[in-house]
């Protein structure tokens, strides 16, 4: 039985979608591993992950016109506002999707679908640095 | 330690909710395993996973109007509607679920609560076949 | 390798956050163990999980405004009412919300960013005793 973890730091742009899913490929194909358990984990509670399709981008613009429909950045809608208009929505945000995903890994390679890709979400508006922790358990 | 895989394989009939805690169940009893992590994984992104009451299967219809509320097939809504109007509601509704699961298994057997059951929620309104990873890791 | 696996028992006094980290932490601690995966799962429909801001608790008390415009508690709007009119409403929180959690564990500690709790969330009006599982694999 084998373990390896990892921490990825990533600089986001401001809000929207980072895909991931080659980094974590890369770092996955250099362990050498056939069959185990892939975590993902992100150390953030403004920024959060989502498996969604990586064909075609206006699913990802969607998406985001969603979440801003859902949870507006409208002066005096939250109490917490200490970091801006965009703070309390990012929270949300991150509420809704994910902090942590775990995959299969079989014949050393992740279990995702055809369209499936792995991503980062940044909430806040400006650029930020994100820990991620990628934690693989198998063999 | 021990690991194994599956590739289950489900035809669901629309949009709805499938219970699969029966399938996972037999597959786990097969593997004459005591105590690990099983891991649930849907390769789609328009198809999730969720856990929810199995008794009353009025939760599943007011879960389905609630949903309908918050992601309406409304033309005009959306960018992304090349497969049709229930093409981009999907999206949302997966987003907002979850692709993976992951649940403790002790002495044999999931550790499910009275009421729990696992189910495959497919958002397309055609009928589809999905394909849903296993994975045990434990002895 | 190794697996310890423990039932936490929590009684919640009605809606809203409880957070579960030092337990967590405490329980991890006598396990003795470096790095791994430390799983939380929650054995109930009306009652979930979440990672979210600890440092200042009006994120909360926002979370919990966004949930209940969402999903309010409104006569005639739900089907399955015969808990009362909470009922439903916690069936959709704990939907869009988390019913298991991976964290990994590096050093013997959980890798949570620094703003990061781990909460059960309690969904309904009235006090519940509700069940935590925990379950550790690693070395």
């Amino acid at each position: 039985m084998h373990q390896a973890t990892h921490r990825l730091t990533v600089s986001t742009s401001g809000r929207g979608f980072r895909e991931l899913t080659s980094e974590i490929v890369r770092w996955l194909a250099q362990r050498n591993v056939t069959t185990g358990l892939l975590t993902v984990f992100c150390r953030h509670t403004s920024a959060s992950l989502l498996i969604q399709e990586n064909a075609d981008p206006d699913v990802l613009k969607d998406l985001e016109a969603f979440f801003e429909r859902l949870a507006p950045e409208e002066s005096g809608r939250y109490v917490h506002d200490a970091e801006g208009p965009d703070d309390m929505p990012s929270h949300i945000r991150a509420a809704l999707t994910q902090t942590q995903l775990s995959i299969p890994v079989v014949s050393g390679k992740m279990v995702l679908g055809t369209w499936q890709g792995i991503y980062l979400l940044e909430h806040r508006r400006a650029p930020h640095r994100r820990e991620i922790v990628l934690h693989f358990l198998g063999e």
